[in-house]
């Protein structure tokens, strides 16, 4: 079915793309569904599973691939079956995931755990049922099943919602599944693009006490402005395992190094506590005693992004909150430079792209 | 203080006692306080931690120690001090904690979660505040402080109750706090002392299924009867952890073998489902994925025996339900040759010691 505009974006083309040579090219969308909607991008974070996807290394990536799932733009064309409140001029976003089975019978979908369904579509990099692929933001136009498609609330600016919706809900989806909130004490591993989102949304959310943890104090200042209370530096701070033990219930943990102190981490947690990984390391993580498990009783989970209602909440929340993310907003064509640059560990604290007045950024 | 009875047990008097050489002899027990009870041992039940102790596995070990944590026997003094309800005469018992700190500002003693006390004291193998050592049940009479001292339920018989009291409670615990029940379909990996409690605990709670988990078929008979709905031997069935993939809410794992197939044994979790260590490995676990964690909202817990008011409610249910462990019960002097079947794995499936009538048992 053919659309008075074109679907264009950067390209990778095989795992070099991530050394700065994605291509701008056309790429076939997905198969046109009356569920659908076509977004015209104004604005996609960064996040950092477009390196992994880029350079492939969490697994297969099926090139060319266009990254980018932290989307927001203008409606510009919505299907009859389309899911009800979103309409041609809206502005909307989308997030990691595009896709899942929605079926009844499915255990995950029906329980409003689409995001965990075994159907899951990312956003780029997936295939839907019909065998149609599926291309992300760093790109003019997208189309996307519109049970994935989120209105943005009037008191949130495009750029600041463009990276919650994968960057934020990642966090912001443990946080709330695992009580954070008033007479808690929470920890955020990791002052980077998620985990700035960690310390400002346990704030917002009430927690007694929020605690960034870091390798060194380099980010020490940003954190306390973002809503840290505290700040350990675990390369710096001698005994730091001993001295905050059994100090925090709830520990979310954006990095993705394989190398992360583990053992020393579940000392920080209080009895019954509970470390949740959502940073996703390529490597297996470090081997611990089941010990440290065992003597408080604490638990060690993973969360994967959010479904589609936890987003709507978060979107609500932000709006409440006046959340306001810490971006560096770049123009669509340094998308290269800003993979290169995200690459380099200096984002502060999410890079967003954003698209020039048609025609304008190439 | 002087008693009319001796304290006087089995010894062992350094690593190599584990291999069938504890000696018969006398211990001076803890200092009595008024909180105390004495208690004229009937029963003890054998552990696996026995062993870890007696070859001191888990690490330091306080020789001489006096091994065995699942006691029941005859109150045959009890403080003034002590907690209400017990009087000399009662049919008591003791887990494997005969003490914590207990004070009102203690965070887990005064949330009811004293096994998980930093000043938790074994009841063997410890050191109370007073700095007197703890001396356990493979003896004639124990001291234990009576918050740590259990009246048992009429409904059940002392050589069943003796194993409930660590084993049972280290099972009974997770399946409870983790929601073991109706909707629930439930996993005990192994088919020992507590996965045999695992298995009766979780059919009692009404589970919608229970599975045993094993790495051969030898025990699938037994399984059944204990009240496992299904069996899957890892060893043996082909493609288990894809076959099984996805099916279950909870798993309870009592082995202590740092080979587990930990990412396997993950893939059975069903989103959001849980999977809780209760068998301590002397060896850390192997390493997996942060990503078999991530891609299914799942936690990997550990849980540690049970507290007073778990336990009390245990009895209860046991009570109520009637539930009967498979136990073999032996004479008190055999303890020796009974450490080294259980070490064997002959135990079908908890061996309990029978103190003989006085004097008889040498």
């Amino acid at each position: 079915m053919s659309t008075p505009y074109k679907f264009q974006g950067w390209l990778g083309m095989d795992k070099d793309s991530v050394n700065g040579k994605m291509v701008w090219g056309d790429y076939e969308p997905k198969t046109w569904t009356e569920s659908d909607v076509d977004i015209k991008i104004t604005h996609c974070g960064q996040c950092g599973s477009d390196i992994h996807t880029l350079r492939a290394g969490w697994g297969y990536t099926i090139f060319p691939c266009c990254v980018g799932h932290e989307i927001v733009g203008t409606a510009v064309k919505v299907g009859s079956a389309a899911k009800k409140g979103i309409k041609v001029g809206d502005r909307v976003g989308v997030g990691a995931q595009a896709g899942s089975c929605l079926k009844p019978d499915c255990e995950d979908c029906s329980a409003g755990l689409e995001n965990y369904c075994s159907r899951m579509v990312g956003t780029y990099n997936g295939k839907y049922a019909d065998g149609s692929k599926s291309y992300g933001g760093y790109a003019k136009y997208t189309r996307v099943p519109s049970h994935f498609v989120f209105k943005i609330p009037d008191g949130i600016a495009s750029a600041d919602a463009a990276p919650m919706l994968c960057g934020g809900i990642t966090v912001y989806a443990p946080l709330t599944h695992n009580g954070c909130g008033p007479g808690k004490r929470v920890g955020i591993v990791g002052v980077g693009g998620l985990g700035h989102f960690g310390l400002l949304f346990a704030k917002a959310l009430g927690a007694d006490k929020v605690v960034a943890i870091s390798r060194t104090r380099s980010k020490e200042s940003d954190a306390k402005q973002m809503g840290a209370d505290d700040f350990i530096a675990t390369d710096e701070d001698k005994d730091w395992a001993k001295t905050h033990r059994q100090t925090l219930d709830l520990i979310v943990s954006t990095v993705s190094s394989p190398k992360m102190p583990l053992g020393q981490y579940f000392r920080l947690l209080k009895t019954q506590g509970q470390f949740i990984q959502v940073g996703a390391p390529e490597d297996k993580i470090p081997s611990f005693s089941a010990f440290a498990l065992i003597a408080k009783g604490v638990k060690f989970g993973g969360s994967s992004i959010g479904s589609p209602a936890e987003i709507d909440a978060m979107l609500k929340f932000a709006a409440e909150k006046k959340i306001k993310p810490w971006i560096v907003t770049r123009p669509m064509k340094d998308a290269n430079q800003a993979v290169l640059d995200l690459e380099d560990g200096k984002a502060r604290y999410r890079y967003v792209l954003v698209n020039e007045p048609e025609g304008a950024h190439l």
